[in-house]
């Protein structure tokens, strides 16, 4: 399926200057979304994980998708604050100023596979300070998986010899 | 499969005195998860449904992955200010002040039936504002669906003749 023709580009969003892919026509069209969460699961098949983590909050759709499709478990990657129980929190740099993700600290157990998706890669640091947390609690991050990659911004670089895997490039 | 023991009760979460519904290990095990969606898909196979919507964030992760499974497209609905295209927007009252959702003004079409999902109904505000939202915008709301419904606080009342479906009632 051709899924670059269910990405729209919004100019102007969430700044000026920024071209903004949106998703939401290929999460609205049936046919495609369900095409885009098998294509996942099928690069995924052999892999072994046994749940999947999702970045808030465009990543909770796919991975969730993903998680039911593949009969594997889910675990939310939030913005700090809002998980209610026993947390494990990364800060990461910003352009300006930090930011941070938070998960709960029972959410993965060591030596556990896991895949770790989110709608979009750019510069790629709320990525990878996951891929990190995920490392520091004990997981093996077999896969690291995008929608969009935004090529020109090399966020790719970032993961070493980790593996990336994205559908649509751009 | 008893969805109750994998409900984790967390006190004082997000103020003192409330106690918050945690379903994060119903989400994390992967059987629970499958589950928890195949009930869901059974409920509504006949319903007829074309899009499932979904409200920011924890009714992203149900209702992303029943729209995979049920095979039809799923509509994010976010806070103010989330969503890049031309928007539709509700405002609705809270104990103190008011909040907004939004819904991009092409997610749905005229006459189309739609199950508006989330994890929890609480007072039921912003559920009712969705509802509201999307049959102003011409679509058939044929199920609003949660995972956990908070029955003391009689939010159910607020939906008149609507048709609400919950798994687990406390």
């Amino acid at each position: 399926m051709d899924f670059f023709k269910f990405i729209r580009d919004v100019p102007d969003f969430p700044k000026a200057g920024i071209i903004f892919k949106d998703i939401t026509p290929l999460l609205g069209d049936g046919k495609a979304f369900s095409a885009l969460i098998e294509t996942f699961g099928k690069h995924y098949k052999d892999s072994g994980i046994t749940r999947i983590c999702g970045i808030e909050s465009r990543g909770f759709i796919i991975g969730a998708a993903l998680a039911a499709y593949m009969g594997v478990g889910f675990v939310p990657i939030r913005k700090a604050g809002k998980l209610p129980y026993e947390k494990i929190k990364r800060e990461y740099s910003l352009e300006y100023g930090t930011d941070a993700i938070e998960m709960h600290s029972d959410a993965v157990n060591r030596g556990e596979k896991i895949l770790l998706i989110d709608d979009l890669i750019a510069t790629g640091g709320t990525a990878l300070a996951a891929v990190s947390m995920l490392e520091d609690a004990g997981a093996e991050v077999v896969g690291v998986a995008f929608v969009i990659e935004l090529e020109f911004l090399k966020g790719r670089e970032k993961f070493g010899s980790r593996k990336l895997f994205s559908l649509l490039k751009y």
